[in-house]
């Protein structure tokens, strides 16, 4: 159960009231999730926080939708969230991911957090390559 | 400097040359990165790693190479590995990611691990959601 | 359920017990929380971080209690430490925390969490800053 | 050396050169750190960040500025990451932090990181607290 | 629940099967525990990970099982992640692990998570030790 | 640079002197190490983590002194703690690990550190196992 009681659609006023009705028309969502209903109990982090995610999830740009989530899965399975962990793999799923792209995926989460930590423990020191110009 | 002395391509014998040979041949690399040569004083470490590594990243799949590094980049900082960090933004860069593409992913990076923390801090508890069947 | 079996304050004797006499009279608890029940599995333990908590989160210093107790939902948060988190936000509440403040916490978190990720993973370089003297 | 050369002062032109201004206004700084020159390689990321920061840093709420620098020292400590623990430790010192606070917020830092890793370690079950109403 | 639906014994062929009756064989389990039939959704990296297995901690060699079941309890108690401390303090008991063993081994975890922040906080600069020849 | 300006063997009075001159007898050491110097800014941390060190690490137990170091190694290698890391791989070799064990601590960190990222991203649900009584 949330710290705090989460704002139910049917509560909304205002500002909270405008992203709700945002997030549901973008997103086209049946219900909000529980993360947003939480945040709510805060607009203005509420409202920055939907801004993000249009900005960096909603918008088109280099990186395609389906990459953007494994992207969330990989990051919120390193940090162990369980709440992200559950909601990015659903909505990867949605985006197309089917159980051999799961696999995949979950075989490069493994290996880069092997190897990470061996090249940590071993103190090894950073080849120099090109940066972008 | 690493933690011991690593095995440099002149030095190698047995299974070292072997996967040294193997790692130039396949990645048509000009110098072995000092993670491996760091590695290959535990021989049978530096031989099973450098098989994960080939069936992992070096091996046709659903992810394509280019959102694999990148991956590797997503993971490599919510971690903070200083050595991987660099070289498989290195990597990425190699296989095609650009100022634009990075500047993306940074953003996604900084996202998830922003409403990872929220979400958790907050103890919102998980919604219900479809699995893969 | 903890891997051993907690201490029970009708079982506790000896140096458990003097810990859970001292632990009662000094925060005014009604029951002993499960994680000092399980430290009490093994007594030195129980009474060396019992003793650092007189000293860290007990003794009236520079920091006032309350702020001490944010920085502890801001570190298990981090950590993601289910148990630490659930805690010390209750501590932070009978501190004085409301929803205002808890919604200013959280959205230094995610902030913190999310720049910290970004500056590592661009690898920038630290700016140099007068030390304290 | 960051991934990208950094956008220098000089070099800033339209919404990067606005958030420098801004942000030489706003934090009456003689230089942009590192972290901003950074990000500025990707403007939309450097404009939400900054806008981020005054919304969470450098608005009077009820958490003070010395308290939320604290705090960022304790989750930057906690993340490890080097450039922000750098810099918000010159940040709390700038906001009024000497030897002494440091010294307590460091006892802090500690013991929540050790009883963290207990608490998950020995697997303890969480307690029954009131929430926020 | 995890993501996908596990493959059960009576369900497994081919290279699936021949982990599992290894697995059986080697371990003599009674039953697969549920991480290696969650793996089993993507067969090669079952075989792989279980190779590693036997490997790293299946073979003899200088570190006993006893201690590489501690050190697996400490790594995943440091990365909170709750089926892994489940499984390998349950191995560690297996092989030999009593409740005062368990409760130096916290002691120990507890203390470094706490030195490791305070160095990283303090941002203490590294001694020079001699290393492996 | 350490955040503040170490305490030197030849400035330390009263509480420090102590530890330092204990530390020196009880560790045969010819100096004292960074890390303490540091602490030694804040007496009463100094000589409360100085006990907790002689409790934890400096009395004969059930555990031996290697295996703790090796655990110390695994521990700051996953929290990427690199002051931690260097003198903790030190203390392991003066206390008898060879370039082998370390071969098999690194390849069981690497291990454990990839199925602990595995069996959280696919979210596996906990095997029952009996606990210690």
């Amino acid at each position: 159960m949330s710290t705090v009681p989460m704002v139910e659609v049917e509560q909304a006023t205002g500002l909270v009231k405008e992203v709700y009705d945002d997030m549901i028309a973008t997103r086209k969502m049946s219900q909000i999730p529980n993360f947003w209903k939480t945040l709510a109990t805060h607009p203005p982090t509420l409202a920055s926080t939907w801004s993000e995610w249009k900005a960096v999830m909603g918008t088109p740009g280099r990186l395609d939708r389906l990459t953007k989530e494994m992207i969330a899965v990989a990051i919120s399975t390193t940090n162990r969230s369980t709440y992200c962990v559950n909601a990015h793999t659903a909505a990867a799923i949605k985006a197309g991911m089917d159980k051999e792209m799961l696999g995949e995926l979950m075989a490069v989460i493994g290996f880069f957090n092997k190897v990470n930590r061996m090249s940590d423990g071993y103190q090894v020191e950073s080849d120099i390559f090109p940066k972008i110009e």
